[in-house]
């Protein structure tokens, strides 16, 4: 049997790591790379460091899983993303048999928290799912909700109200119901631009915990094209953004 | 000027703490704990020893701010409850101007993160609202329902889905709308039981990332018996109980 740590990271700062994680690092043989392609080069690069800083004697071994090609012109797309899917899980398999010793630890880095937003746990399901000897644990990580939230000094819900998590599609698609604070994420277009004539508060943040972090907030109508001119300037410059906000929609005072 | 550094430092486990968690703990002159009555002594004790693991030195000071009384039988109840908060506010403010030095850091520990079911971060800014020269940042931590997920090895959202966050009284007034994944915290009586005819998988976890930890997964008709008696138990023995669960509801399969 093998062992994969999945291990959150935070979500850009590095003394946004715990004390856990540290340790998890340093159990690791190989760390596993899962190349996604639009990984830019400034995460790699920031994932390195991770290690350089935090894995005892600087003495660490990565293994970089190339990306499957994906058929983008597949009639049946969602077959064609199974497919690849299923081939990047392979490819992960074959890697840690190959690189790991029986009873050996891999680690694969995960930005922010592997609960969130995050395809790792699924793909080490599926290997296991495809009877390979390989078992995983989890160690959480700050996510980017949370490095938003602490650096705006806000918190995520309101007196024992709800908070609703939901991506920049299913926003366009509608206002989640039945609740007054969403924060969203891997949103490519600020769908909350749609809402800018209703009483709503943001927080937004990119880059979080890093030396390039971009906070804006205020009401949304006021601040929505600011926000979109300062994420358009800083892609433009950087050639990528990660990015994520928190909607406060008015409700009224409790009686 | 002094500064309040609200700390988030995980749900339970020691080694869930963050570096910057561990750098604003040794930054600190005194630790303000707010005595909210209900506080478990062993949560005292377990704050205590953080403080003993990674404050180096051991040298620590802490200031206990007593809970005002509260009039629970007052026709106003809002007011009541603002009144108190008020009034808790106010000998935080006289604690943190007597205690601290001019320019010096106060600090609150708070369990999990302070942006998710914590009132600290909205008692700093009634403090400031009510013209205090005090500042205040927010270190975030892993919360309860991050260590859930961790050790159940799961995900909150479902590829591209949304995740709600919601509390035990919510959830037994319906279930949320548009959400078949959702996070329940503040649960004294597992609300979720209304639902166990309903395809629905439940993750529970009670005292996580500490040894006395419990975790029950399953179908909730099949588990939710198993639940209930295992927090009784875990409940009457100790005294007091911290649990969080993620309900799965079973939704078609994407095209």
């Amino acid at each position: 049997m093998r062992t994969v740590l999945i291990i959150g990271v935070g979500a850009g700062d590095p003394d946004q790591v715990t004390v856990q994680a540290i340790n998890a690092m340093n159990a690791v043989d190989a760390f596993f790379v899962l190349d996604k392609g639009d990984t830019a080069a400034e995460l790699t690069a920031a994932r390195r460091a991770l290690c350089e800083r935090y894995v005892t004697g600087n003495d660490f071994r990565t293994v970089i899983i190339p990306d499957p090609p994906r058929d983008r012109a597949a009639a049946d797309y969602a077959g064609a993303v199974r497919d690849w899917r299923d081939e990047r899980a392979r490819l992960l398999a074959e890697a840690i048999e190959r690189e790991l010793p029986e009873g050996g630890a891999g680690g694969i880095l995960a930005w922010g928290d592997p609960a969130l937003y995050d395809g790792t746990i699924r793909v080490l399901e599926s290997i296991r799912e495809a009877g390979h000897a390989v078992d995983f644990e989890v160690i959480p990580g700050i996510s980017s909700v949370q490095a938003l939230a602490a650096r705006h000094r806000v918190t995520l819900n309101r007196v024992a109200g709800p908070v609703h998590v939901t991506t920049g599609r299913r926003l366009a698609a509608g206002w989640p119901e039945g609740c007054d604070d969403v924060v969203v994420m891997l949103d490519a277009g600020l769908a909350c631009r749609a809402y800018r004539d209703q009483p709503i508060d943001i927080y937004w943040g990119a880059y979080l915990g890093t030396p390039d972090e971009l906070l804006v907030a205020g009401r949304l109508s006021d601040v929505i094209d600011e926000i979109a001119a300062v994420r358009r300037e800083a892609r433009d410059r950087k050639g990528w953004i990660m990015d994520t906000y928190l909607l406060r929609r008015d409700r009224p005072a409790p009686a």
